[in-house]
Formats: structure tokens, C-alpha cells, sequence
């Protein structure tokens, strides 16, 4: 590839919601942004986490200037430990995330080997070819960023996630006459998100969420059980301050909420009066209207603190009858049933539960139609590329970019590794680099493929039957009755007439086979997989996995 | 127990959705009221449906007299053939309901067995101490019954699953003049489904869709593919009555969909007009504004139509730019993600798509607070039992119980299995009968426990390693190195160092071994289960499930 183009592209965000990952290159220069992880989906039996593939940069080491990261959400910053101890380079965020993303590494021990940059919205920074520089926005996460190159080949903007909050809790207003400034110096490409691109309207501010906590902190007269999104400090600071005025004691449980509460206590972000935090066990003693508990699991996380609670397996709090209970976030899909089994115990333990988009105890961190055309319109991009979202999501941003003035054919709806280049001033779609899901199951990365994927679903679905045969070596004659056994596909004590119509089977089967087959253990395997396959299919209308096991004494 | 009381109880269908049967008794008559099936969770691997438990009527056949079907979703008929396989019962149901009864029957050769009669909102039933008779309710499937039982301790009345529809499709309005009587008369129980009962207001008209649908064929100027539920004939009629208006012929796609039509057709619940249903081949070839395909896969299923269509599958038909696709059917809690990349495939494929609350291509075939309210006014039960819901939907719809004047304490909200009894007018809640979760598994009814569940999901999450020992029976020496498998544990060509560790440590553990261990086959196992768990867990930071087989020659 020549050296004086433009390329952009994501390595992780686009056609998904998870592990956002985007980088600009001009020449020997890549600036990355964001390095997210993702949740699996049940179909990926017993993976822990989906990072993204990084082997373009690690085929250009070199070139890598620097990590820029736009906020603390795990879906950007999740892969950062697994980038940095594949690819030292130097990263840029601002205190909050630099906080959250500190304790990160702290855990995979990589936080001294690391070069941290802390940074503002007034930052400027100097890659070479490219200048980087910022605005603030807002989202369900303070201290957000959005991104401004200035390249050879114009101004790229990326607005990382964002909402128009016109009335932020932590008076961090959006940079609007910024973005303005920006728009009216000229944008050559916006890359926007486009989580809620198919909601009309506008979101609503934080501050909507505050009033309902308040209202419902003065109706309850027993204690007050409430479980957000650890990492919305905002909504943290509006429980806060719904506690400190109706005179209750808080705390925390679990282990991510007080992680997020110690780091922005820390760094400024959220106030806690003095003497307000206390520990579970001394809260427990407290009268029940003196305390309101602060804890994880709004997502229905069966080890989480909610979980346990709604199950009466906490072994620091327990909730009784009259307790209130406040789900102060909206279950994400594929959630809802483990929310909704929870509610449903806090009921059976006689709580009020408070919980449902109609409590309006939650509103969105993303910005809905109305606040993505205002994007649009303030940055007036000559091309853009929706990101952050899932096909439909960046199909229906499309609509809203041609419905505010961009012409069609200057809208780039790319998959994960396509690029977008631009060369003396001729933009198009062109070329790609690798791009996809790596899989990290315990320490194992990347180490986990379709293969083994496939024979994990086979084995969840009908189990497993092994049968051990032992040959002798001289005449490749049976020695032994077959051993069969079998796990995760019938229960035992029912099985034992089938176990031996399957050792039966497994005889009569070999008996068929010629002198030259018994030499061949392949074809022994696969003759006894078919034979048992069959057999089984017929006898239970189930699929085991069947593995043949040849011994030779 | 004696004779003279009444028992009121569920044997599926309360803290729960699904798998609905209820039972009343006096004396010797037992009735049913439904049998119904569930779809198993995400937990339950590899399990194709969840059944009732019959053992108590199993433990008294000579008392069961009726089973009476309230209307004909699987919800409610999806365990007939399993419960008349292990009890001839006669079953009572309405025109389409037995319509539908019958094709299932069919499938199970149980048809011929079957005492089938065919009852309406006007039949009245005798059987000894209990006479039954019903009246007509609303329900997004035609001919759906409320069911009356005269007993010596009271009227216990059944709602089935209802909504008030003013102006149904079909015409069968709500026999609210009778329900005011029967209120009137006296009703000592009342059984109301509870489905909607967090929702405030009213559910809107399946009319409502209807304009909807119409609009969208008004529009589409290319092919339109439309999916709902099957069973929803109401739907189907305002379906096929767009079409007619917009001059389309209709294609079927879809075992259950062509099923359906079928026998609806066949009993006059859908109109047709003539020659306006064309098999798909033949659709094919109309222009494309000439035709609609009616479809099934509204719920994601990744086997049936739609996902055939968005996956560009399907072997009769393909959706190409322009064609508009309606999806008349909000996604079930649970199936959000697989509709969600049906849309993605479709947007991909050019198709312009109309999902989602907003659209109004769907509304709720169940009842809302102001509905459940008008019902519990017109019974004005003494006592009150909700039922065919999760435990929050039954709190909730006790408390409008008790918001329309029905005392507290005599509401019953009773789990599957719990009784309440009336015995010379003094009621309680007391005792129980077994009632449980009963898991088909291919041909396999109730053979699937816990073992083969919690083995399932140990497999499913990180495999299997087995290790064969080859041990001399003379001696216990051991003849041959171990011979180690794994399946679904990790990437076979990155094992060959770890499998050849295993093999070592298998041979160190059974040399630290003493001779008399070595005599116990179950003390070996559990040695080489612990020593290698802790080191593969060490190593990968996995449990895979480890089966040691030892094979003595």
C-alpha cells in the first residue's frame, strides 16, 4: 500500500454491539481507539470473553502511535490487557477511565510496563502525520471523549458514545460550540454510534432517573435495597444524594461497585459525605429506615449481589418484608429472564420491587434519533460511516445521515476489517485487514475454535458414550467385554439394558469386520461410531457423541 | 381424605408461563382443565419440551372424568398426547381447539383411542357431584372458553386466557352478558389468568393490527413476506382479507403455518377466497407486487421460514431488494437476540423491514389491569386464586383483586401442586400433591434428571478428558502409558505437550499409589480425578469433566 493515504477502518464494533476497536492510519502512522471487549451469546458454550483480533497491528508494531480511549465501558476498554501484552504502546485517557482502566492492569500486572497518558477535551496531541484532539460528551459514564484527527487528508471525527445531556449531574456539559467549530472548520468523515438509531426522539437526562430515585427513597419506611450499572457514576451520585437527604447510611456489595465508588471517590467524581459509607455487617445492625445498600447484579447475575440477595444466600444482608427494592436499570436482551427471576423472589420474600422502563428508574447513555441527527448536523461530515451497532442500527443512521443532507454514496456501511481510503482527495471503499472474534476461555486465548465449539454443543445436547474396546496385539482379537459408559446422556439407573444391548452391539460389530478392517483403527472407530450412532438414534431419538477408544495390550 | 370437599389446584401454569393444567375435585370426580407444554431455558441442555407431572391423577385414574381443553395453544395442549398415552380420559374442547387436538393426536397415533367431544360456549356437562358449563371469551386464537363448575361447596369458575375485544375479527364477541349472570348468581372461586397483570390499561383490538397490516400492503410495491404466529387466526383473516384488497395471491411457508390454515379453513374460522392460496414454486414466478408469503419463524426459530428467507435458504423462495418484510409478532422474552439478526439478514439482503412495538403489527392476546379488573368485577369471587403466570404477574394481579374489593386473605396464591380445599363452606389453603417439572428428551419422557443435566453443563462449559489405564489383573502393575482424549476441552494440535504432562502425571500419581489402594478401583479414580482437575485447572484455568476408565487384562 502506498504511503500517502488515508485509511479507516474498525477492528471490532461495526455489525455488533461489543468490543469496539476503530484506527486511523495516514502512512506509518495508526492511532487505535478503544480496545473493547464482548459478552459471549449462549450459543458460545463456556467462553468467558470475545476480544478482538489484533493481528493487523501486530503485523505493524511499529506503526502503532498510540491507543486512545474514549470512555471506561468495558465494551472499550475490556480487550486493553490482552492488546497490551501482545503490543506495548502508549495510551491515552482521561482521569476517569485512566482510573478504571489502572485497575485493569493492575490485575493482569501490567500497569508498570505501561506508558499512561492522562488527558482532557483541551488535549492536543502530535502523531507525525495525524493531530489529535478532543471534545467532551456526555454518556452514562462521565469524562467521555470524542476525537479529532486532522490528517493530509482531512478531519476524521469520531464521537465516541454520547447523548445531548443538557442537564448533566455532574455539570459536565456537552462541548456543543466546540463541536460547532469543529462542523463549520469542515469534516471530511464522521464516524458516529448508533446504538439507539432506531429510537425516535430524544433520550431523556440523567436527571429524570434522579427524581424517581428521590420520590421512591421518601416513600420507603424499611430499608431500601437499589442495583444500577456500576460504572454510571451519575446515577451513583443521585443514590447518594437520595440517602443523604432522607438521613441513611450506605453500603456496598459487591465487588465491582466498590471498586467503580473507591476509583471516582478517589479521582473526584462522585461525593460521598463523610461517615455516609458503612460496612454491610455494621449496617445490618442499623434500623431499617437508616440504611439504603448499593449493590451489583442489575443485569440478574446469578453470583451477583441481587442475585444472592433475591435468594436469600447473602451471607452479610438479608431482605425482609416491606423492604424496597429499586432495579435502577433496564435488563439488556437476552437478560430479561434472569431479571425477571429475580423480581420474582424479591416478591416471594415480600419486597416492593420497583422496576420496568415505566419506573423510569433507567434512561439510555446513548443518544436517540433527534441527538444523532444534531450530531450530524453540527459536524456536517462530507462522508460518514455509522459504527457502534448492529446491522440494523447502522442501516437506520444511514437514513437519518441522508435525511439531514449527506448524499448517499458518501455513507460507508462497513463490516469489522474493511477499510475506508482516501488518496489525493478520492474516497472509496477499498481493500481489508484481518478482523474477528478471539475467544478467551480461562487462560486460554484464541485457543478455543469451531471445532472445539461444535463438540461442546454435541456434548450439551445429548452427552457423551464412550465404549473401550481392548485388542490383542498379537491377533487384534477382543480380550475383554467392551466397557461402555456414558455422561450427560441418560440417566444410569435406567441404562443398564441399554449398555448392554450397546456392548452386544459393539461385539457383533467388530465380529463383521474383516482381518485387513481390524488392522485399521480408523476403520474400526468409524464403523462402531455408525453402527451406535444408529442404533441409539432409533432406541432414544438423542445424537451422543459417541467415542470409540481402541486399547492394545 | 374425605369425601364431601372440594380441592382447587394446579398442576403446571402457576409461578410460571406455561405448561397450564388445572384440577377441580369433589368427592370422586376429578376434571381437568388443560394440559399444556413449556419450552425449557437455556439451563435445561439439551431437554425439547417441558411436560406436567400426572402422577396424581395417574394415582387415581377411576376419578379423573374430563379433561376440558380451554382453548388450543400449546401452552395448554402441548402435553395431551403424553397424558393420554398414560391415561384414556374423554376431552372436551370447541370446534378449533379439537381441530387443532386432533392433527397432534394424529402425529402420537392416539387419534383413534380418543373419546373426542366437541363442545361451545352453550354446552352443559355433567359429571356426578360437578356440572360444567363455559362461556366465550376473546384470545389471540379463536373459539377460547371460560369454564363454570356447579359444585356442592360453590362455583368455581376457570377464566382460560382472555382478553375483552369489543370488535374481534371473527365476530365471537365476549359473552359479557353471561359473565354478568354468572357473577350474579354467586361465584364462591374465582381462577383468572394473570399473564398481562403488571400492564396498566387496556389491550388494544386485534383490529388495531389489521389497519396496520392493511397500510403496509397499501405501500409495498414488490413482494411482501409477512410472519406471525400460526395459531393467531384472527391474524391470518386480516392477512388474507389485505392481500384480497390489494389484489395479491398468498404463498404458505411453514410446516405449522400450512397446518393451520389448513384446518382452519377446513372448520370455517378462516375465509379464503378461491384460488387465492399458490404453492410457493408457483409464487415464485408472479410478479412481484402480485404476491404476499405468509410465513413462520416470527420468534426467530433459526429452522423455520423467515430465518430460511434472511439466511437466503430457503429453497422455494429468496427475498430480494425492495421487498417489504412485516413481522407481526413481538419476540417472547428469551428470543430478542435471533430476531434481531433475522432483521440484520434482512436489511442486509435490500429488504425493507417493519418490526418492533412502534409498527402496531402486534398486540397482546391476554388481558390487561383494567381488563383483569372488569373480570374480577363481574365474578365478584369470594375467594380469589390468580393463576397462569410468574409470581410477580400473580402479585400483582392480587393486588388488583384487592384494589376491586376482594379481602386479602382470601386470595390464594398457590404454587403447582398446592391445594385449596373447601370443606362445608370453611375454606383454606392445605395440602399438596406432587407436581414438578417432567423433561422430554427425544423419545425420552422423565429419564432426564439432574445428573445428566448438571453433566451436560460441565460439558457444555469445558469438555471432557478421559484417561484409559490399562491395568494386569495378576499384579495391578500398569501395562501400556496411559491413553488420554479430550473433546471440548481445547484445541487438539495445541495439546500434544499437555496430553503427553497428563499421561506423566497419571503414571506419578498411580506410583505414589500403595498396593492396597491400587486394589480399589474407586480410590484410583478419585485420586486421578483430583490430581488432574488441579492441574489443569492450574494450567488453563478450566474444569472440564474428568472420566479416568480403568481396564484390567
Amino acid at each position: 500500500m502506498p504511503e500517502n493515504r488515508l485509511w479507516i477502518g474498525a477492528l471490532g464494533g461495526v455489525t455488533e454491539i461489543g468490543k469496539n476497536m476503530y484506527f486511523i492510519q495516514y502512512g506509518d502512522d495508526i492511532i487505535v481507539v478503544d480496545c473493547g471487549s464482548k459478552f459471549p451469546d449462549e450459543s458460545l458454550l463456556g467462553i468467558d470473553l470475545i476480544i478482538p483480533d489484533i493481528s493487523y497491528l501486530l503485523a505493524h508494531p511499529d506503526k502503532v502511535k498510540a491507543l486512545i480511549v474514549t470512555h471506561g465501558h468495558e465494551d472499550h476498554i475490556g480487550g486493553i490487557p490482552y492488546l497490551l501484552k501482545q503490543l506495548n504502546l502508549p495510551l491515552y485517557a482521561s482521569s476517569l477511565t485512566l482510573g478504571l482502566i489502572e485497575s485493569k492492569l493492575k490485575e493482569h500486572g501490567l500497569l508498570r510496563q505501561t506508558s499512561l497518558h492522562r488527558i482532557d477535551s483541551e488535549s492536543i496531541l502530535d502523531f507525525g502525520s495525524i493531530k489529535v484532539s478532543f471534545f467532551r460528551t456526555n454518556h452514562s459514564i462521565p469524562d467521555c471523549l470524542g476525537v479529532v484527527f486532522d490528517t493530509p487528508e482531512g478531519t476524521v471525527v469520531h464521537t465516541g458514545d454520547f447523548k445531548f445531556d443538557m442537564t448533566p449531574v455532574n455539570r459536565q456539559y456537552p462541548d456543543i460550540h466546540k463541536m460547532a467549530d469543529i462542523g463549520k472548520k469542515g469534516v471530511r468523515f464522521l464516524l458516529s454510534e448508533s446504538t439507539n438509531a432506531e429510537r425516535p426522539g430524544f433520550t431523556p437526562s440523567e436527571r429524570l432517573v434522579g427524581t424517581h430515585i428521590e420520590e421512591a427513597f421518601q416513600k420507603a419506611d424499611r430499608r431500601i435495597f437499589i442495583s444500577t450499572f456500576a460504572s454510571n457514576v451519575h446515577r451513583l451520585q443521585q443514590i447518594v444524594d437520595a440517602a443523604s437527604l432522607t438521613g441513611r447510611k450506605l453500603a456496598l456489595l459487591g465487588r465491582s461497585m466498590v471498586n467503580v465508588v473507591g476509583v471516582s471517590q478517589e479521582l473526584g467524581y462522585l461525593n460521598v459525605p463523610d461517615g455516609m459509607l458503612v460496612e454491610p455487617a455494621e449496617a445490618a445492625k442499623l434500623p431499617p429506615h437508616e440504611i439504603a445498600v448499593l449493590c451489583t447484579g442489575s443485569q440478574g447475575e446469578p453470583m451477583a449481589a441481587l442475585s444472592r440477595l433475591a435468594n436469600s444466600s447473602n451471607r452479610q444482608m438479608e431482605i425482609s418484608t416491606g423492604d424496597t427494592v429499586l432495579l435502577a436499570a433496564n435488563p439488556i436482551p437476552g437478560n430479561e429472564r434472569n431479571v425477571a427471576r429475580i423480581i420474582d423472589n424479591l416478591y416471594v420474600l415480600g419486597a416492593k420491587v420497583i422496576y420496568g422502563s415505566r419506573s423510569e428508574l433507567h434512561v439510555s447513555g446513548h443518544g436517540s434519533q433527534e441527538e444523532l441527527k444534531l450530531m450530524l448536523t453540527l459536524m456536517k461530515p462530507e462522508y460518514f460511516i455509522p459504527i457502534h451497532g448492529e446491522y440494523r442500527m447502522l442501516h437506520h443512521h444511514r437514513l437519518l445521515a441522508e435525511a439531514v443532507g449527506v448524499e448517499g454514496d458518501k455513507i460507508f456501511l462497513l463490516k469489522n476489517g474493511e477499510l475506508v481510503e482516501s488518496a489525493g482527495g478520492v474516497v472509496r471503499q477499498s481493500g481489508r485487514v484481518p478482523a474477528g472474534q478471539i475467544y478467551v476461555d480461562g487462560l486460554g486465548i484464541g485457543d478455543i475454535g469451531n471445532v472445539v465449539l461444535r463438540d461442546r454443543r454435541q456434548l450439551s445436547a445429548d452427552g457423551i458414550l464412550i465404549t473401550v474396546i481392548t485388542l490383542s496385539q498379537s491377533d487384534g482379537r477382543l480380550l475383554n467385554e467392551p466397557d461402555t459408559i456414558s455422561r450427560g446422556f441418560i440417566y444410569v439407573r435406567n441404562s443398564d439394558k441399554l449398555i448392554e444391548e450397546i456392548n452386544q452391539l459393539v461385539v457383533a460389530t467388530l465380529e463383521k469386520l474383516n482381518q485387513a478392517d481390524l488392522g485399521q483403527w480408523n476403520v474400526i472407530k468409524q464403523t462402531l461410531r455408525e453402527a451406535l450412532g444408529k442404533f441409539l438414534y432409533e432406541k432414544t431419538k438423542r445424537r451422543p457423541m459417541i467415542l470409540p477408544i481402541i486399547i492394545e495390550v
